[in-house]
């Protein structure tokens, strides 16, 4: 997940209207990416002082979700809500395809975080048990305070849109339109009720981890369902013809030495 | 792709009387691993007298092949020919699922390599213009002076089985049964033919790259087709339990400084 589009949800607003026109407005694409020396391995290179986190953090996303390790909520203490919608904007932001949308709380315990936007990677960044996905969303949220939870779900794939996800269906209708880094479309209704309820009725699993994109800011809670959503093989082949591919490797251990910081200390002979 | 198998090839043959009984051969599975410590960024930390390229070579794979970048085979200088065949063993090594297998030819110009082993990986290894697969096929091959060569299949998803390359139906048929590291099972009747018409047929992406796991030799010759295979979904849902996730990061652009190696300078303060 990414901060980028915390900062810049009211221009996205603003020029919905010039949807498919001349005027349409194009999202700003960020530097970094996926490939040698743009990638994942490189963002601290990219920006040392801003992505320090990306090489040194101990407490990095993506990781392997060992079932047994990671802890679950208290599905009782959770809501996800977002009410239903039309007319959202879907922007490509060569990173990520990405939906700004600032109506829906997420409640844990005492803390309620509000949405800021959902976008999605190919492959997963999270594993469950070593197992990956084929895709996986993010639903960003942030508190009052400035902290930062993300709800993510894994997304696994089946033989026809009969078993799809109806929200997927409905998200990536026109996704061939979204091709472009830093073009925009525009959705249909989206109705989050029977995501919301999957999520609140499965496993949830929660750590403490962080951005999995530059800066790689850390204390950011992590809710991951345990149980994937579902999409049509059709519909994700059209999908990953636009996203490639924008998967962070999964980091170290929780609490353990970041894996750069580790092969650094090693190629440079230090004992560890 | 591995060398593990091209050092044990014939045990497996000798054992495949006792597939499915107590006596059932069980396959050495590798001390590596895809995560954390275990995984490709701690390669060279697990044996770093017999790992150093894994962290410091200048021509590792896999890469991301721009379709503009990377030479073409002339077509018409090569050929695969791998026999039918029954019986084969199909083994879950713990960091790929492999089938010994050492009748077949690659003739590229006046190179000709005897087939060791194929295996697989998910996700896809290689990427092409940047888009991943959701898996890939490595057929491993090695001359009489002890030079390798792989030839690559990246593998998309169709919805029914009618649309899958047949040989991987077959391949994939009892995958269940290799459920667990160490484990083995065998195959049916296997046609290589039309994926070798596949393979003559179509583009031949070629450069000289390095084995994709310990001990990360170079000097591999690498033979990727442009044009995937084809697996349905449900066949992948199932070798995806198996697999779970076994794919390298792409690596640094061919010749220029090991990723790991620049993070190591970056953190170390080295001017790059």
């Amino acid at each position: 997940m990414h901060l980028t589009s915390l900062l810049a949800l009211i221009p996205a607003v603003a020029a919905s209207c010039f949807h498919n026109t001349p005027l349409a407005r194009r999202v700003t694409v960020p530097s970094y990416g996926y490939t040698a020396t743009q990638g994942p391995l490189n963002w601290y290179g990219l920006d040392p002082s801003t992505n320090v986190a990306c090489a040194t953090g101990t407490h990095q996303s993506p990781i392997v979700i060992g079932s047994s390790e990671i802890s679950k909520v208290n599905n009782s203490t959770v809501t996800l809500y977002i009410p239903t919608v039309s007319d959202l904007e879907f922007e490509n932001l060569g990173t990520t395809i990405e939906v700004p949308l600032t109506n829906g709380t997420l409640v844990v315990g005492n803390n309620t975080y509000t949405l800021a936007q959902f976008h999605f990677h190919t492959p997963s960044e999270h594993r469950i048990d070593e197992e990956h996905f084929p895709m996986e969303a993010h639903f960003v949220f942030s508190d009052e305070d400035g902290s930062i939870a993300v709800v993510g779900f894994l997304i696994d794939l089946t033989s026809t849109k009969d078993h799809s996800t109806p929200l997927l269906n409905t998200i990536f209708e026109d996704v061939n339109e979204i091709a472009e880094p830093g073009s925009t479309t525009e959705l249909g209704l989206l109705d989050f009720s029977s995501v919301s309820r999957h999520f609140m009725n499965n496993d949830i699993y929660t750590y403490s981890g962080s951005l999995t994109t530059p800066p790689c800011t850390e204390g950011v809670s992590w809710y991951v369902s345990g149980l994937p959503l579902v999409l049509d093989v059709d519909t994700y082949n059209q999908v990953k013809k636009v996203l490639r591919f924008n998967s962070r490797y999964t980091q170290n251990v929780l609490g353990q030495e970041d894996l750069l910081q580790l092969a650094a200390d090693e190629l440079n002979g230090v004992v560890v």
